[in-house]
């Protein structure tokens, strides 16, 4: 779930933003590795459908927070709060609904199947037996159980790829490469945008190079406005609207659907529509802080629709009944087109 | 290990600038349940000597980075990079030398015992069985189950309190809780604060209330000097210099270690050396950034130590010897004062 998709303003992004951003950032390591396995991963599971879904499709689904370092050796960066449980969460439904899910989590964020665990659960859920075996604890066996299975058998039947990000960098370089990728299979992509993207940069070449040898020295030289003592003055740049590109380059028939979290719902329906409209976005789904649990309104075209978790069920959530909206309408998206 | 502590410059920190910091954070939260737990542990591991310690010696291991809150609805912040992997080992062997371990960690760091396991040991590590038990992965196997029995053993048997942070207010505020505690044991306390401090803050109150509605409105409070369009400016000041309280004010009679991290050696000792004196620390260990998993120099009013780790054993980290330095120069300590 995010705070921002860095959609907040909607200045003109030009393609030199864009440009400059990638120039400037760090080279992404194992990118040869990381499109092969994604190129591989699509490439495999276009060719085998299941289910009402033949081709299959197939959805990234980004997740958590990103960074933004402020020195090149990174010890101190900006984050942006996301437990990663909405993405962890709808990624389970896609996999159960058919897809093949590309999951592009913040490293250290909830994984699928193990959302309801606790923090540490090798500490907290597991124990060894007199006998020396390892075991759960009574109340989390049956959960710990799931989790692995659950999440043994979607990474091991080539269903769920798994690729990690931490900095802003990393996960724009993975978004393009990724949405790159997904463009051969057209209508069939799903683009659903959890993640909490920073809006604000320091780009990475204007960074002190070696590691902090005074800290005035290191911010000054990112920041440049640097006051001679007393306060810390930082300047940052605009991260360029990539979803822009996104839906017009990188993933043109692709179904897009990105997130929008505020407290004021006036505010909230206001900016997802223009987001709806500027970005031309299939779908942004609106959430309004202290109800997102409960419920999230999807704001489309044709009118907003609000999606509530079943109160009958105590442990039902609003990922189900959005994941199966969004599964309805993107079939008919795909209809729509062939 | 940290980048810094706090002492990279070493400008005064007046009374007034500690009562400004902690008057303008957030309450914390179990205040009244982190001092019973720390009290108890304190008074209980103190009357119960085991080993060469009759009465048990106590020591204070901070470990992870802290955060610095951009909202009060905290969804940016500034964190410094700390995988907590020094405190959990260090940790380790403090347990081993027979000292109860306060261990105020940043949520989500290192644990004692697990620092060899991978990322996420539920996932990595563990398999369900054909018979549907959970058992490691072979290879996992002896290091799973002792990370499983090391860490409940410490937690069980009393001498092992665990106590979580995450944002600077909150890593502040538990060290002087903590410190407050341990002063009842004078020379017997020691402190080894291996944390990553944030240099720079938001004071809390300064900061929007309502959560973000405008990315500009929230940092344009909270900084003041934000341009009207473009880059973001951001104004941070500085956090006081607590390891100055902590041995006037706290804990007087401890014995204090702090650390610091720099690449240049030169810089390094000279920086180390200054924050000993200036701080009237024990010990300042200092590490160079690209060495110092295999040696640090511990600085000290006689002069500087080296300490390596023991190469013949592929298996030997540099905390092992580091950790019986600092046990013997304590116990030299304590029988100086008494």
């Amino acid at each position: 779930m995010d705070a921002s998709n860095g959609l907040e303003d909607f200045e003109k992004t030009s393609d030199d933003d864009i440009k400059f951003f990638f120039d400037a950032s760090p080279p992404l390591k194992n990118a040869a590795e990381i499109k092969r396995k994604t190129d591989e991963f699509i490439q495999k599971n276009s060719n085998s459908g299941k289910l009402f879904q033949n081709p299959r499709r197939i959805v990234l689904v980004t997740s958590g927070g990103t960074t933004v370092p402020l020195e090149q050796r990174c010890v101190r960066y900006i984050d942006n709060f996301s437990s990663g449980h909405r993405g962890a969460t709808s990624a389970e439904y896609f996999l159960r609904a058919g897809y093949a899910v590309v999951f592009l989590y913040r490293e250290g964020t909830y994984q699928s199947f193990c959302t309801s665990l606790p923090n540490n659960p090798l500490l907290e859920c597991l124990q060894v037996t007199k006998e020396s075996n390892i075991a759960a604890c009574p109340q989390y066996e049956k959960t710990v159980k799931e989790a692995i299975i659950n999440s043994h058998a979607a990474t091991s039947c080539g269903t769920l790829l798994k690729l990690p990000f931490t900095t802003i960098f990393e996960y724009l370089q993975n978004l393009q490469l990724i949405a790159s990728s997904m463009s051969s299979i057209g209508s069939r992509a799903l683009f659903y945008l959890a993640a909490a993207v920073s809006d604000f940069y320091v780009p990475w070449e204007s960074m002190h190079s070696p590691f902090v040898h005074n800290k005035f020295d290191v911010l000054q030289a990112v920041h440049k406005i640097q006051s001679s003592s007393g306060p810390l003055d930082m300047r940052l740049v605009q991260v360029p609207k990539m979803l822009l590109v996104l839906r017009r380059d990188w993933a043109p028939k692709a179904f897009c659907i990105s997130f929008k979290l505020e407290t004021d719902k006036n505010i909230l329906l206001k900016k997802a529509g223009m987001a709806l409209e500027k970005y031309s976005m299939d779908m942004v789904v609106a959430n309004e802080l202290l109800s997102r649990k409960e419920e999230v309104i999807i704001v489309t075209k044709g009118g907003n629709i609000v999606v509530k978790r079943d109160t009958t069920r105590a442990d039902a959530d609003v990922e189900e009944p959005l994941i199966k909206l969004i599964v309805d309408r993107h079939s008919a998206s795909i209809s729509s087109v062939s």
